[in-house]
Order: structure tokens, then sequence, then C-alpha cells
């Protein structure tokens, strides 16, 4: 990110909010591509289950045969968001990050709360990937060499999906950007709508001391502008690995980023978090396609 | 870093000892510039005090003028290592990799335990200060955006004088590399020629405390192969810093690398560490010099 882009996401605020989202969409709309994207398959809408949530979107680099799978799980407080928002490059720019990067990108919609109510999200979760381990190959994927990456609430529910459920074996290793994780720690008001406000249900419905005893590889990210609880959820989950491993855990500090920047640069600016995660996919869940773009620069 | 090269890092071990460094030395050589280097004018052993290890080479950048320096203070268990090892790329690399960002590279010699004891190696970080406050300007700095980055016992010597004594005003900030910290929770037998074995003097030559109250700005990092101690020192490093700001602290996590390359792939292997070094010199000393190739990848 150079320095000018670097001063506007900071003047943003270390905040979480609508206008920060909306000022961070717009700040790097214009840096991303639009469609029709060149060199790319994309099917739209594959549906996971039988609600209309259930919908998931592929992208496929041309020719790509056995890749690794990342899934996207989006962000939006539990009550928000979409794979696919009208008119915009999110999460498009996700599942096209990965396709440019050598891999299969799937970006998915999951149940909504105040309707749908813990553990739907992670249920979802777990369903998508259960469509995976039959449908990846279909579109150049192994269901083997599956990644799941979540963003804010999205990485809640992919940490609940990797702690408190029997993980598919195809799941390789988890990617959580600046999730909440231990609860009790965390904003009641924006985990209400689907947790609820019981303080022991939120306890047992911390995906944290779940997700350290499941032992999958995690790679987890904190925005330099995230806010202070999304700090103190990183920290948590660094304590957490730390005391189980006695190893620093990998981590991405993103510097320059805020909470939304983070998921949103993706495809968009050249930056160490695309970089770390292709690693990290390359590590734990083997080659990336030889000759994207991704695996050059990482050669 | 390519898969291949992981591989063979990896099979180094999660080890420090002088093996482990001959290894990494050997597998990463070949991949190094060697001399002549083109297009970095080189200056060598200036004298910044009495002592015949009082010498620093400066790199700078062809026509650079008022660039930000990067000074690297190397490892070698208090005892042991060179700011140039004849006949090696180290650490030659360092100040090239700073040369070919943009910036201004120094690579330093400072005195060796067991004749010189703490604090001589944090006496002599200062000392080099003192002299670049004078003589940066001449080799193409600017004395007033320095940046002192070390390297294992470098990175010790580096946060003891960013936190025992009054850091030059022109130390912008610091990056410590997998060094030691918390003294109390290191292996008593590296410390030893150095530092001496009494717990007392261990408590209060700890440079940990006093770089967090110094409030300068630190990136660290620890390298995935790094021994468990390393680990735990940034560990401790990490709770002291989000105990005083409440804030995930920069940090660098770094796959695929051990203790001893994660300096000795700089200018050799594209990869995390250098983008994330640029970034953050950038961040707290000014722009590099525009059109360095460092400062296009990272735009």
């Amino acid at each position: 990110m150079n320095a000018e882009l670097a001063r506007r996401v900071a003047a943003i605020g270390d905040v979480v909010g609508p206008e920060a989202a909306a000022a961070s969409r717009e700040l790097l709309a214009p840096l991303h591509e639009t469609p029709p994207y060149h060199g790319v398959a994309v099917v739209r809408d594959a549906a996971y289950g039988p609600h209309e949530r259930h919908r998931l979107d592929v992208f496929t680099p041309g020719g790509g045969r056995d890749l690794p799978v990342v899934v996207f799980v989006h962000g939006g407080g539990f009550v928000a968001g979409d794979k696919c928002a009208e008119g915009t490059p999110y999460h498009d720019n996700v599942g096209l990050w990965a396709a440019r990067s050598g891999m299969v990108g799937v970006t998915m919609n999951y149940r909504l709360a105040p309707e749908h109510r813990w553990p739907s999200g992670a249920q979802d979760v777990g369903a998508a990937v259960a469509w995976l381990a039959a449908h990846a190959g279909e579109h150049g994927g192994d269901p083997a060499r599956i990644v799941l990456m979540g963003s804010s609430a999205g990485a809640t529910h992919v940490a609940g999906y990797a702690g408190t459920a029997s993980p598919d074996p195809g799941v390789r290793a988890i990617v959580l950007l600046s999730g909440a994780y231990d609860l009790e720690l965390f904003d009641p008001a924006i985990l209400e709508p689907y947790f609820g406000s019981d303080r022991e249900v939120l306890r047992s419905a911390s995906p944290l001391a779940g997700l350290v005893d499941a032992g999958l590889p995690v790679l987890f990210a904190v925005a330099e502008h995230d806010p202070d609880i999304s700090h103190r959820q990183a920290a948590a989950l660094f304590d957490a690995l730390f005391g189980r491993d006695g190893r620093v855990p990998p981590m991405a500090f993103l510097p320059g980023h805020n909470h939304f920047t983070e998921v949103l640069h993706l495809n968009a600016v050249d930056d160490v978090l695309g970089r770390q995660l292709v690693a990290f996919v390359e590590q734990h869940a083997g080659p990336v396609a030889a000759g994207s773009a991704a695996a050059s620069a990482a050669a």
C-alpha cells in the first residue's frame, strides 16, 4: 500500500460501522478489476443447502485442475453482508484473488441473525464444505485441500466450525481475519442478535477453546487500524495458541489496513497479506497452480 | 521462499548453533549477488570509536540524498559475528538490501564478550548512532531518520540502547529480529559471557521494561523455525507491548525461515520481511528513494 492510500485509510479511523465500511469500499473500488473477468471461470449461486442464503460462487483459473480451494466467509456483524454485493467489487475480489493466485476461490453466503441464530453460521460453513467435498472437482478444486478463511463475523463462524464440529478431513487449515473468538471479551451488543446475551451461552459458544483443542493449523490476522476490541481478540488467540504450543502462532499484522480494507484490498493492492496467505496455503494444502502471478511472486 | 527452499531450511531444524548457522549460510549463498555491487557505493570500516571493533560499513544507492538510514547490528551470541565475513555475502546482504530498497544501509561491528561485557554492546550502538548524527549526510543519509535493526544478540543490544539510554532523537524506530529481551526467560549459558550469571544483574539488564517505557515504535520478528526460546522471547515482547497499548504490536511471523535465514535471505529471496520492513521504515522515518525496487513493489 502506498503512502497516500495509507493516509486515506488512517483518516477513516480505527472504527467499525456502516460509514467506515462504506468509506473503505469506496476508497478501494477504483483499484479493482471489473467484469468480465478475463481468464477466470465464475459459477454463480450454486445451492449448497435449502435456504436462499445457502448459495456460493466459485472462481476457477482457466484450465485449473485439482487446485487448493479457499472458501471465503464474509463479515457483517452476524446480521448482514453478502458474497457479492451488486455493483461493487466485493467480495468477488476475494474469489478473483484466489483464482489469480492459482487456487479455486469460493465465496459463500450463510443464514443471518436475528432469524437464524447460533450455531447456524458454523453449520452453514460445514454445509458448504460438504458441498465442496462432492463438487469441488467439477470446478477444478481438490476437495482434500480446502482452506477456510473468514473475516470478522465470518471468522467467528469459521472458528466455530473448526472448533465445535468434527471438521471435514479435507479442511487442511483455517485463516481468521479480525474475528471474535473469546465472546466474553467482545462487544455484547454485536453478539446479541446471533448469540443472545446469556453469559453462560456466550461462554459455551466461544470458539476459542474448541479451536485450540482441534489443532487445525491457524493463520490469523489483525489490522493496524482495527478497533481495540479486535486487537484484544487477536491477543487472546495469540495467548491461547502460544499457551498450547509454546511457539508464536502464524499471524499477519497488517500495517496501514483497517477492519474492512484487510479483505477489500485483496486482488487490488499488492500487499503482505496475499503473499502470506499463499505461503500458508502451500504449506498446509499443497502447491497452487504453477505460473500464477502469486506463485511466481512467492518463488 | 519457494517450497524446495522451505524444505531445505526446515531440514536444518529449529535449532541455533554453529552447524545450523553454517548450513543456513551455505544454503542461501548461491542466491546472493557478488561484488562489485552495481549502483551502490560502499564505504568500508569507518571508525565510530577507538576500539578495532568500532567499525561500520555504509551502503548508499547511487545519487541518494537525505535517505532513511537502517543500521544493522549482527548476532553471534554476544561473543562472535561480523558485519562482513570475508568471502561470504553476509552481512553485506543487509546493507545491499537497504540500498536497493531506497535507503542507506549501515552494518556495524561492536565489542564482544567475554572481554567486553554489558552494557558495551548497547553503548556501541549509541556510539554508532552518534557517528551517524555527524556523518550520515556525507553518505546520502538523513541523521534525523534512523532505524536500528538488530538480529539475535544484536537485537538485545538495540533493545538495550533504545530502553536504557536516552536514544538519539534521530532514531525513529527499531526492528528486533529474534533477540533476547527478558533475560530471566533466556538461556543462562548464552548470556553468561556478556551479562554474567547473577540473577539480579540479569533482571536489571533485561531490556524489556525499558524498551516498553521508552515508547519508540518497535517492529519485531520471529521465524517459524526459531528455537522455542526465541519464540518465548517474542511472546514476552508481544505481551508487554499489548499490555502497554491494548493493541497488537507490529510484528512479522516469518514462515519457512529459521533463526539465521531470517537475516541471511535479505536481498536474495523475495519475501514478506523486506516488504514489511520498508513499510515500517516509511511509516516512522519517512519515504525511501522513489524508483527503488522495494518502493515500486510496495506501491
